[in-house]
């Protein structure tokens, strides 16, 4: 019985232990520190109020019900021990034959991480909630401002960083302030919205076609976004945004300018590139431990021409059935596989039907390629109840310019509210800040192309 | 121009205003500290990983996008100044000629504030977010338990109070645990989870008729759940509850019983019933101020039989109306109409196919007393999406035995976890408590019947 340690039920873990499951001989452990898989390239509708948690999330258990050989672990991984062939979570430690490492990333702030209170990234649900509770509270508080001055800052929304996720959150803000909250509120006009895209290239979307990065850019400015090119965030405050020298005054402030390996990999000891992503061999071993494979975002891997695979769900899904190929393939005495990237092309959305697409080399735009964004997301979208309650919103949602979920739930479990505050309370609070207490970083920095 | 300002969007506060709305020379200040208005009667069903919580929260602007009249603010309510006619928020005073004050209920520890942080209460959806983290966080740490007592005391659960939103939490964990998670586990069998639900009266249901009480008592004991009547809880701490003088240890203790009115009723210095109601006159105004009116459950009426009106939707429902009507009678200089209390019954539900209720005066149960409450609830959802997207997710985890949204969304939101402190670790910790820090309440006290 040959014991296999997955961490992580990303697209790359997910799909080694698919690939095993209901294999004879085969004892697959699967450690993830959350109960769900998320399908991430949806994530940014959940922060847009697009969408519910549970449209995206998949419990994964659920997913391996009729896979009595697949044991599922809410822990998280905290290190490897090679010597030993043992995966040390918080809870246990897991002794292993085989060993995948697909625990992903996490956004990075290039050195200055005192700004992530003031700049949320996107990568799991809880931060997506977050988002999109300050995004619906800055309307909120613009609501009630009456000080002019103030109010322009809580209608100011910074993206930074222009790639798929950047470009996505900013076209979701716009065409939600310009549609959705147009009418709903008395004192303000939401249609005056400022919301600014800043990226320190040349341009957005880096790593598409230049034509359709073009075209993407005319849709979100005819959604209101202002894209900002060869900008460098300078710092970044309660108050708002240094960009160069000049200040720019937002309640709210988002990021999607970068990402770094879950730190996890620094604990194999092998060698890792500059994003702290572990170098891998062809087959996706690290140098020396054929029976450790490091997956995903985790890995920095080449295809067959030498050029770098990107980090995206479709290499992870490869590399993930790869993977367990090649455990298999071990069992069977028979040698292993080797990997061929197939790929099928990227896409991004802009608002509420627009789109550019890359597919098999087709450049796609404008209506049509929205209409492939959203065949391609749905069909993709794992469990059948997803995708229906998925469906039925977004019809909803395209036909009424609604946005289903567009509820704020407070970040802290309310506990008991005693009254006795309130009830002592003399005077109404001044103002009142949505953003956490004074406390910002000063200049230096700048952040590279995501 | 009347201003007319309401404290509360609830099923009273938003009647009131959707009444008021679009009528001439009146200005409608509707005023929450939620951003939604809550269908409350399927909280339990959030709590139970059955629905997500954008299914029974609507917008509460998006009521109102056509009732130019009225104006939503995002607001706490905090006192009210009678001799200046004003209602106090937490961010401004608001003049009125006419206040509805409809803040509702919050749950009471009869003394015993210090049992919260180990038996959370069910009346907003932070609250059941926490609910439906910690019932699906126990049973994950059951899962990954070596200890067989620890194992145990993870995988009980007690539920205190026996009205119907302790009925239906009990049932539906009796329910998730037998049906839904039963095959999803590799080392426990969720199937000898200990549910219990503990009530101080002689029986459960005490609002109910008495054999339908014990039709229900039937229902909960065939899916496994321990009713204990006559019990009084005299301490709740990180370990478990304590009945009589039996302690039950258990790592999850939900709380259903009793509820208290929220203490801005205490404001108005006029008399208080003995749960915080105010007692009102049967206009539903406060004695001495014709233009100040109270619903919902933060009032104490009675019907015109003298008898008390119940704490339920309907009642909230049918009094907000009359408040309006009350206005518009007087902008009229008519004389206010009656309030008559319509009584058309009540229900509650026993896990999957099962139910009571009380229609005009019939008995119903089973399985077509089940449809009815289905039918009933989706009919009183507010909105149109949700109602459909209700119905995909109910038709489907009927027929699959699924719960959509068995997603466990971590309490606060996750900050940038920089990896130091992962790095550094060199033991995993030896077992890890769901619950709060220790720190315990001794004995004393007992629960009344909610």
């Amino acid at each position: 019985m040959k014991r296999v340690v997955i961490a992580g039920a990303g697209f790359a873990g997910l799909n080694a232990a698919k690939r095993l499951s209901r294999v004879r001989d085969v004892q697959v452990t699967l450690i993830d520190r959350e109960n769900h898989h998320l399908f991430q390239p949806l994530l940014y509708q959940v922060a847009m109020a697009g969408l519910s948690p549970a449209d995206i999330a998949t419990p994964i258990r659920s997913l391996f019900t009729h896979a009595p050989n697949v044991r599922v672990l809410k822990e998280q991984a905290l290190r490897v021990n090679l010597e030993r062939a043992c995966l040390i979570t918080d809870h246990a430690e897991h002794a292993y034959d085989y060993l995948l490492l697909a625990c992903g990333a996490q956004h990075a702030y290039f050195g200055h991480e005192e700004w992530e209170p003031y700049a949320p990234g996107l990568k799991n649900l809880s931060q997506a909630t977050e988002i999109r509770r300050r995004v619906l509270e800055a309307f909120e508080a613009a609501e009630r401002e009456p000080v002019p001055e103030q109010r322009r800052r809580y209608l100011t929304f910074v993206v930074v960083g222009g790639g798929p996720t950047g470009v996505e959150l900013a076209g979701a803000i716009g065409e939600m302030s310009r549609y959705t909250l147009a009418r709903d509120f008395r004192t303000i006009d939401p249609r005056q919205t400022r919301v600014m895209l800043i990226e320190a290239a040349p341009r957005i979307l880096m790593g598409f076609d230049e034509d359709l990065a073009a075209r993407a850019m005319r849709d979100l400015e005819s959604l209101g976004v202002q894209v900002w090119t060869h900008a460098r965030v300078t710092n970044i405050s309660e108050e708002g945004v240094c960009v160069g020298t000049e200040d720019i005054a937002a309640s709210t402030v988002l990021w999607a300018a970068g990402v770094r390996a879950s730190p996890i990999a620094a604990t194999l000891g092998v060698p890792l590139d500059k994003a702290g992503r572990v170098i891998v061999e062809p087959d996706f071993t690290i140098p020396g431990h054929r029976e450790v494979f490091v997956a995903g975002d985790l890995a920095f891997a080449k295809d067959e021409s030498g050029a770098p695979l990107p980090g995206i769900g479709a290499v992870a899904v490869q590399q993930g059935r790869f993977v367990g190929s090649a455990v298999l393939a071990d069992l069977a005495n028979r040698p292993r596989p080797t990997f061929h990237y197939h790929d099928k092309g990227q896409m991004a959305t802009i608002g509420r039907a627009r789109a550019i697409a890359e597919i098999y080399g087709h450049k796609l735009e404008g209506r049509f390629a929205w209409w492939m964004w959203l065949l391609v997301h749905i069909y993709f979208l794992s469990g059948f109840r997803n995708r229906l309650s998925v469906l039925v919103q977004w019809g909803w949602s395209y036909f009424t310019f609604g946005r289903g979920a567009r509820l704020i739930v407070p970040k802290e479990w309310r506990a008991y509210d005693g009254g006795a505050t309130t009830l002592a309370a003399t005077q109404p609070p001044q103002s009142v800040q949505a953003s956490p207490p004074l406390h910002s970083a000063s200049v230096a920095g700048g952040e590279p192309v995501p």
